[in-house]
Parts: structure tokens; sequence; C-alpha cells
């Protein structure tokens, strides 16, 4: 594939990423935390640790990790009434929330977790694009925060579980303008024909793959081509999660 | 890719589709209604064609359409309790309705239409894996259904008007003890590695690719067969619904 | 009381019942199941039963049954908005559910039933009038299974438990065009002077006596009259259920 | 009948009504406001009369008239939690809310109201059995009030208008220890093996009949003992009622 | 203070308060039940003892006291929507019952009540400013009722137990007209530019003090004014809590 | 009042406010936005400007201001559930939204606004006690950006328009261990025997004054302790605002 280098809206190239940033315990009392920013995309992941599982898992010996992700009523351009207020969640909400608790739980294994819960909370504070692709790879770091936290205080399995089994990142590409772009930001995405998500552990291999045909529907050609930009962004991205957890 | 002629839990082929039976006009009042039958899966789609558009669309020229779905409280092996003593739409109800609505509207010509609004109502009368891909197939021939009915009203845009561009159909695609095979039923289901929905056009495009790694992460070369089985699935499923249209 | 003989707007005499249907095991995996008929109301009815009871009735040796009622969005002549969505349970629903598990509680002994559940879902597919008592009607049948299901698998109270003390059926009588007549169709409905549910065993006592002036008061001649036809459709029913139960 | 003369559990002949008060103006905001008692059950009724009805009526020329019953948490022996508090509103409540509703506007005509709206809020301040029927009795005369005092600021159709085309009354008669009786207090009606609501008009006519078996199932001679009783209580209250508006 | 004798709407004194009544035992089931009347303000305020206490403090040895207020629709000079059918509490009902909880429970000693819960539900019948102040001042009385009850059924700690450590009355005052006045009427209280409730124990301490300016931010001056003014209505509110609880 | 210089658990003399930092324009869409921190206590306030007012104030003249606040659940010490989740809003930020709106209102000129709605979300991301009042004093500031942002564009009533009257900051005070402190912790506050907010405008008036007795009721002359302590506070808040404003 033929690696565009037209000036996409904000000058990048078309396999590059925006500015990634990940601030490690940007809270003072979750066991893990994370600000994690895709250029303006802001999102605040606050993992919790507790002891026990839902009723449901009870003397499996298993742990259990899930996901709620939510947006600030003026993370985006205009205000969005909270869901609080209209009293119910809404779809899109619900769709995001469970696309990153099954992201998160296809690196974890819950037996070496123990019967522990972990919910990862993912609030977007600033809304540019990709926020719940930036939501899955700063929850994960999060999350490996939260473990050896754990870990610390002698609440896993034993000394050396490994609940982690590898690690998990997540990015947009779509097509803009006829070509494939990674890492879509808001207004790119407003503009794509087609719009995919890939989340890809840290060996490569694929977790969740999402595409729409927002406009046109795209044919396999162009799939292939989505799916080697994503698949490579997320190589990069495991490595600027690998420096974060490194600090 | 090597189909494989291992017996199925079922006896089918990898590649083979569950029997498919679409009856049409299975309702008196709908627009447009059809009993779609995905071997034991049975979902009922009801279209109803309604002049006029929602408020933020008035005016625009174009119409709307729109999809619900929802599950009996016996269309599974235990009892589910309903969503509406419940109070709230749970999170796959609105994950599949937005499915189901964004597949019909990629083959739908909103100019062509004119202000009117089609709702697609799918409820499982019975579910044994792929509902949410049984609906999509059965719902484009109660969509096309409702718009020769209101062709016939002259409630289009004009009599010539061709609110449909394409046909759409979906198929579910899985790893199942490490081999792809088409059309999940339930029992494959839980026991699926990966877990794929394909939504294609009648011209072989994709509309939607939904895939998830259940178990164990996929590689890329799974991925593609997984994509061929899925559209070579919509292909016979785009035929079958020729058949039941002729009719 | 005369019969009369004028032509009803489909035809039949003032004290003739639809064409009733009733199909069981409809469905492959409630326990009982029936597709009710009256005429073109069309009522799903799945039995669900389940081992225990609810907390309020634990350790009385005593079962429960008891009725959901529902209508899909368009079993009706213009679509309706789904309850799950208004995000809660209509007065109507509500009120037919409470008819419906009272209507059968009324024939079950609870000591013979042991402590199990039975819950009774009836959703309405199509409706052109008399959707509670086709679903009262249908659900017996339903629920007849169901206890024979249960008593294969030994989970009665004891082999030659009784839980039913006789059969329940309903229909609807009113007074259209100043003439009592039985069972009616929507169109009789919405212009009937006097509206009246009767529910009666198979022993032609009565369990349920609904009646409501939706125009002029009623006096006690007219009463009589629309007890003495609903009694004897309930008759009618009784034989109906009978026959399909012993096929 | 014979009425039987046997002692009930206050001493009361079988035909005979608890000590009825009907005290008017209880409150000074409201059009028409009413504290009915019957025995120690204590309904408080206020009827609120509005210029205008409903979007769905605009422009009808007629006008509406609706009910609301509610019960105070420490109204019964035990106390219930409120429905707001509980974010719903129960089935007994909204059927009881229906049938209030139904049975005023069995007596109203509607295009003599002209449009304007009448709503009759039932609120049971004690409860003692027979809180609907009490609710039904009271609104009755808090509704006349409210339409003197609309005449009084001519907001009627016109001066003469004649919105009341007749009273309307309503009483519970119910069969303890296998013999009818009438107005049946709380320890009664958990004991009534039939238990049946009835509402009449001034004239003697019957605008509802609610009866259920809640034990053994009834006969015809059962039910027409019934209804004589009721149809003799209403008769009864409706003296009461002409008595208090002639104050 | 110089005490203001102009006349206020109701020709009262500034420091006046209205004709305050307290009817207590006014239900019959209730262990206390109180209906207080501030002038045209009545509150039916009704205390509920049960045995036991909530989950949270199960074992501990302590007792809870809680609060709901709630007004009925046509308290009003308006009718307001009922909280129930629209599915939630509103923000000002929230605050209220917490206030009239926490007022409460600032001179219970919940370990003299033992493992109890105390339920005061304090619904508005007619409203005409003040009805927080009255509830407080009136709940206080059906509480003592509830304790004495209690003791009387030996379900206190022991028999000498004294839950009660001081008694609780509250009073509203305000800045109407550029004066400080007490126990403002709706009318004052629409058109005050300072608004305060005052909370205070027998023995003159405070318990709660809510100053809000709805229109002029008061100085200091002006708050002395206002505290002096309530806490001086609270010792009167109290002498007539103890005449009540004598007779 | 004599100051105490007893270390207090930060460390603080009693009147000695925590580290306060204004943040402004810590988003990029939002017409005004503050990261106010109070020590730990951390509260994002997003100031949203609309032109337009709700309809109830459509063609007064006059503009309308409110504020919504919400924690996310993880800002405290353990996870609470999310309130859009449970599906409905708690009495707590019920009540601080109405108070943090009330005292924005105090110093707004409703009709130098024009017709303009500014809704100010206040998230809190970390709470460590105070932080309804770092909101409202971190919600001033975005407020005054959000009107200069909208002088600016030209959207208020004209180009001399002077919207704000005054500023407005509000600080927590308390009885701690018997002594009257000055910006409560979480430690402190849940220690406190006596808790008050304390809002004033800059000119040293007072908006809101609310004072609980979480344990011993308060007397007077603690009472004015608290009065001076919040007084003085505020003054000491009013510079930081102007300061950051200043930037």
């Amino acid at each position: 594939m033929a690696i565009t280098t037209d000036v996409r809206v904000d000058g990048r190239a078309s396999d590059q990423l925006r500015d990634i940033t990940i601030s490690r315990n940007w809270l003072d009392h979750a066991e893990g935390s994370v600000l994690v920013e895709f250029g303006r995309t802001r999102v605040l992941c606050a993992a919790s640790f507790t002891e026990g599982v839902p009723r449901w898992r009870k003397g499996s010996g298993q742990g259990w990790v899930t996901a709620e992700y939510a947006m600030l009523p003026r993370a985006t351009n205009t205000r969005n009434d909270r869901e609080a207020v209209k009293g119910k969640i809404g779809g899109r909400t619900h769709e995001i929330s469970r696309l990153i608790g099954r992201s998160l739980r296809a690196v974890i294994d819950t037996r070496e977790l123990g019967e522990n819960t972990i919910v990862l909370d993912c609030d977007v504070l600033q809304a540019d694009g990709g926020t719940r692709t930036a939501a899955i790879t700063g929850a994960y770091v999060a999350l490996a925060d939260a473990i050896e936290n754990a870990r610390a205080k002698k609440l896993l399995r034993n000394a050396n579980a490994k609940p982690l089994k590898d690690s998990v990142a997540a990015v947009s590409v779509g097509i803009v303008k006829g070509k494939p772009v990674l890492d879509l930001c808001y207004e790119e995405d407003v503009n794509a024909g087609t719009d995919m998500n890939i989340v890809c552990t840290g060996d490569g291999r694929f977790v969740e793959v999402q595409g729409t045909a927002e406009g046109v529907p795209f044919d396999r050609a162009e799939l292939d081509q989505l799916l080697d930009l994503g698949a490579a962004g997320c190589v990069e991205l495991g490595l600027i999660q690998q420096k974060a957890l490194a600090k």
C-alpha cells in the first residue's frame, strides 16, 4: 500500500498517529489512573480494584474486568445533555463501554487475577475523534498499574501471578477523500466514507475489528488496506504504552 | 481456503448456511412483513411506513429508515426478563438495533424515498444464534415490500423513484474448534473462539464487519478466511432474498 | 334472549365465535407454548416452568403462577412505540397482565404444584380485538402443557399431583348497534356501547366479569344478556381447548 | 335475596354501608375538593379545573376529565414504599386511576364542558378497604363543585351548560364466609371469596362491573345477588351525595 | 432589633407566628401521626416504627430515623404533576426530605433507640409557605409518639431508654419589603429578598441554618436579625409542641 | 475570635485556605472553562453559552444561568456507581447543582445578559472535601470568561452590557475537634461536628449560608465564629479569582 503524503487536515501523513501522551497516576485515589491524549482527545481512565467478584462469578476462582465509558457534557463542540439527567444510558455509550470491556478482557487471564474485580472508568474530558480507541489504549495502562498495585498489596492469586497475558491498544482508521488514513480526528471522522476501529494485542493479533460504511460500501481491497494501516498503528501505540509503563 | 467437510453439530459443511425461509406478508397490518428463519432462529420483521420524518430532518427532502430489535422473553432456552419491565433497554439490544438501522440505510437513497419514515421492527420469536444477521436479511425484504407498497399508494418522491440502491444481507462466521464456519447456531456460537458478523450488499461489497475474539485473538490469515466465508454466504442469501421477492 | 341473525361486520351470527385456532408447541424451548388465533388476532403464549418460587413464598410448600402481556409495536393498524423504549409499562398492559395471572391462578392448586413457578408470556403478534381473552384462552393450554412437561420430569409435588383444578377460557361480549354480540373484532370493539370480558372455568362458573359502559350506561337486562352470551362462548372455547389438548 | 342479619366483623347488616361522610371544600385552592370517608377509609378528592385540553383533543370542542389515584405510604397497616421513590407507578395504581377516570367520564357530556380539562386527584389518606369506590363516590362531588365553580367564572360552554348528565357512585360487594355483603372493610376484603366493584349512575344503570373470584369461582346465582346488593348500595350513596351537594 | 408593627399581608406582627395547630393521632394505623397546621399550610406527618435497620447498619446496635417529604398535586394554587407519574423525585423534594431527616436525627440518640427504624412521612395536603418547617415541627411530635408507642410495646433498648435527647422545631424567616419577618406565608415568600429556614433544638441551639438571597445579597447585620427572629420563633414552637404532647 | 495555630491534619492554621489553583481555558471547545483545585479537590468547570432561553423565559428579554454538578465514579476513595447507570440523579447531586445555580444567579443581571443561556457544568475529577465550594469558586471564573467570549462575538445585549454585578466565591467552614476551621479537607469534614458552606459576593455580602450540625447542635457564639471565618475566606478567594482573571 502506498502511503499518501498529501496533507491531511492537520498536516499528518496518512499513516501518522496524532501526538500521543499517556500521563500515569493522574488521580490520587484510584489503584491505576491515566490521562491519555490522542491530539486534542483527552480521556481520563481510572482503574478501581476491589476484592470479590459479582455474584454470578462467586466461587469460580476467576476475577472480572469491566469498563464504563462516558463523556462530559462539554467534551464536544456543542453541549450534550447528561445521561444521568436524561435518566438513561444511550446506545452509543453502552456500545463503547462493552467494546472497552471486551478488549481488556482479551488480554486478562481471569484465573491469575483471582476473585477480584477491576472496573475501568473512561471519562472523555475532551473529544476530537477516536475517543473509544484512546480509552482502550489508556485503560490498558491504568489496568496494568492497578494490577501491580494489587500485587504489592498481595491481593492477587499469588506473588507471581500474571493476570496480563499481553498488552492491548486500539486505533481508528478510515477512508477519507478516497484515501485510507490512520487515527482520524473529528473533522476527518465526519467526512469518512468508511470508519473502522481496530483493537490489537501487543503481538499483533486482532481482538476487535469494527468497520462501518458510513457512505459507500467498501470492497475487499480497501478493507485490506485499512487492516494493514490499523495493525501498524497499534504496534506503534504498543511501544508508547511500554515506554509509559517503564517510567 | 480449504472448506472442511467435518461434521458440524448439525451436520452442515463449514461453508453451508442453515435452512433459510423467508415468509412475506406474515402480518395483515404492516406495509411490509417477513417471518425469516435461519434454522430454528425465527425473527418477525415488520416495516412500518409513515409519511413525514423526525423533526431534525424536516425540510431536508430526505427520508429516514431506522430499526428496533428485541427478543421475546422465552425466545431463548431459559426465560429472560422483559426490558419493558426492567424499565430500560440493555446494551446488547441497543447495539443490535443500531447495527440493523445502519445496514439498511447503507442501501437506501434517502432522497428517492422522499420525506417519509420507515421503521423496521425485528422481534426475535425464537433464538438459536445469528438473530441479528437473520434480522438484517429479513428486514431488507420487508423494507422492499414497504417501498413497493408506498409506490402503489403514490407516497414516494415520484412514480419511478428508486429508494433502494442495492440489496443487503448479513451472516455470522466464526472460528469453532479451530475451523472457520458459516452461519453459527447457538451451540457453535458459545464455543466460538472468534465471532464475526458480515453485512454485504448484493454487489458483494461490505457494509459492516464486526469481529470479536471471544477467547484467543485471531491473526490476519484467520481474518481473511472469515471474510471470504462471510462474503460468499451473503451472496447466497442475496439470491434467496431475490427469489422470495420474485414470488 | 333472541339471537340476532343480522349480518355483523364479518358476517357472523351474534352468538358466533370467530375461527379459533390453537397451535401447540409453537416454540422449541418453552415448557409449553401455543399460538392462539381468534380470527386475525394472533397471540403467542409461552409457559416457562422454573423450580423455586419468589422469595415471599419460600417455604410455603406452594407454587406460583403469573403472567406478562405485551404487544409487538406493529401488531396494530398503526405502529405503537415500544414500552421498553419508553422505559415504562403502560396502565393497559399492567391491567391485562394482572387479569391473565388472576384468571390462571383461579384454576391452579398451588399446593399440588409444589414450590415451582410458571410464568406465562402472552405476546400479541397481531391484534384485531379480544387480545386479552385470546391470551387467557391460549395461556391455559400452554400452562397445561408445561404442567405435563414438569410431571414427566418429576418436578411436581408427586407423580399424581393435580395442579389444574379445572380449565379456564375467556371471551369478550358487547353491545354493538344496540345488540349483544359475542367475541368482538376490533371494528366492533371501537363501536361498542358496552364492552365486557368474561372469564369462566370449564364447569361454567365465573372467574372474572369486567364490564364497562364506553358510551351509555347499561341496565340489568342488558347485563344479563351479556353474561349469558359470554358464558356460552366460554363453554364453546372450553371444548376447543379440550380438543387441542387431546391431539 | 334474604339479607343476612348475622353479625359482620363490625356488626353491620349484610346490606349496610359503613358510616359515610362527605366533607366538601376541604382544600382552599382546588376548584372542588372533598374528604370522603367510608368508615375508616379516608380519601381526599381534589378537582382541578383548567382551561384548554390535551393536544390530541384540541379543536374538538370537547372537554376532558381524567383521574389519578394514589395512596400515602402510611395509609395502610404497614408502610408501603412511595411509587415516586420507586420511580414507577404500580399496576394496581394504574388500574384504579383508569377506573375512576372512566367512571366519571360516563356521566360527563364533554361537549357541554367545552374545551376544558378537569383532573381528579384521589389520594388515600387512610385505607380500610374500598378505597377505589370511596374515591369514585367522593370524586363525583368534587367534580360537581368544580363545574359549578367554572360556571360561576363563565368558563363553561355557556351559562346553561349541563356537563353532568347524571351522578355516579361506587361500592364494593363480595362473598364473605359464603354470604354476599355490601361495602367490605379491609378485614372482610382479605377474607372474601369473591370481590366485586359496582359503579352505577344515579338512575340505577351500570357504568362498571368488575368481579373477581379470589378463591372459588362464583356461579350465576351468586353473581346476581352481588349485583342486586351493589346496585342498592349505589342508590343509597347517590342520596348521600345529593344531600352533601345540597348543603 | 426593633420589631416592626407594620401590617403584614395577613395582619401579623413581624415576629408573630401564624396560628399553629398540632392534631395528634390523626391516623389509625401509624405508630405516631400528626396533622400540623401553620395557618393554611397543612402537613400530615406519619411515623412508622419498624424493628430492624437497613443492611448497612445491622449489628451496630444503633437505630435509624429517616424522612420522606412530598406534596399532593393540588396542595398548591395550580396543580403540579405527580412525581410518581413523572417517574422521578425532583431536586426540591429530595432536598427537603434530607433536611427533615437530618433535623430529626439531631435529637435522636440512635443507641437508645436500639436497632429499630422510624420513617417519617411528611405529606403536604395544602401549601401556603413554610411547608418544610411545618413538617419538621409536626414530625417531631409524631416521632415522640412513635417512641412512646414502641416503649409500651417494649421494643426500645430498655424500659428507660431515652432515644430523644431534646425536641426540635423549625421556622422560616425572611426579609420582606426590607424588613425581617417570621414564618412567611406563600405570598410573603415569593416576595422575600432573603429566605431562611432555622431549625433549633428545645434548648435553643441550632441544628440547621439555611439562608438564601433570592434577590439582593444580605449583610451580616441582616443575617443577625434573621437568626434572632428564627431562634425566638423556634422557642415558641417548642412550647406548642410540649403542650400538644401533654394532652 | 482567636485563630488557633494548632496543627490541623495537613498542618494549616485554622483560618488558612488550602493551595488554590485556577487554570483557565482548560478545554478547547467551551466558551469558558476552568480547572479549579482546592488542595487535592479538583473540579472541571465548563461554561456553555447558547443563544436563546428555555421556553418559560422566552420573550422576557432576560437570560438564564444554570448549573449541573456531578462526580466521576472514582473521584473518591472508593468507587461510586454512576448516576447515569443507576438511572437517576441522587438527592445530594440535585441539591448541589441547585446551590451552584442559585449562587451564580445572585451575581448575574439577567437583563444585561439578553436572551441567552449559560450552563455551568461542574464535574468533580477528584474529591477531597469542599467540592461544592470549589465548584462555585471555579464556575464564577468560567462564567466570567464565557461572558467576555460572548461580548467579543457581539452576543450580549449591547457592547457595554454588564451581566456580572459582582464576583462570587464559596468556602466551607466547620467545627473540628471543637475548633472553628476554614476550608475543610475530607478527613476534617467527616470529623466535623458542624459543617457550614458560605457563599459570598466580592463585596462581602452573603448569598448562601448553609450550616448543619452533624453531631452536637451549635450555639450562636459558634455560629458567629464560623460566619466570620467563612466571610474572610471568601474575601481571600475573591482576590485569587481576580488574579486568575487578570492573566
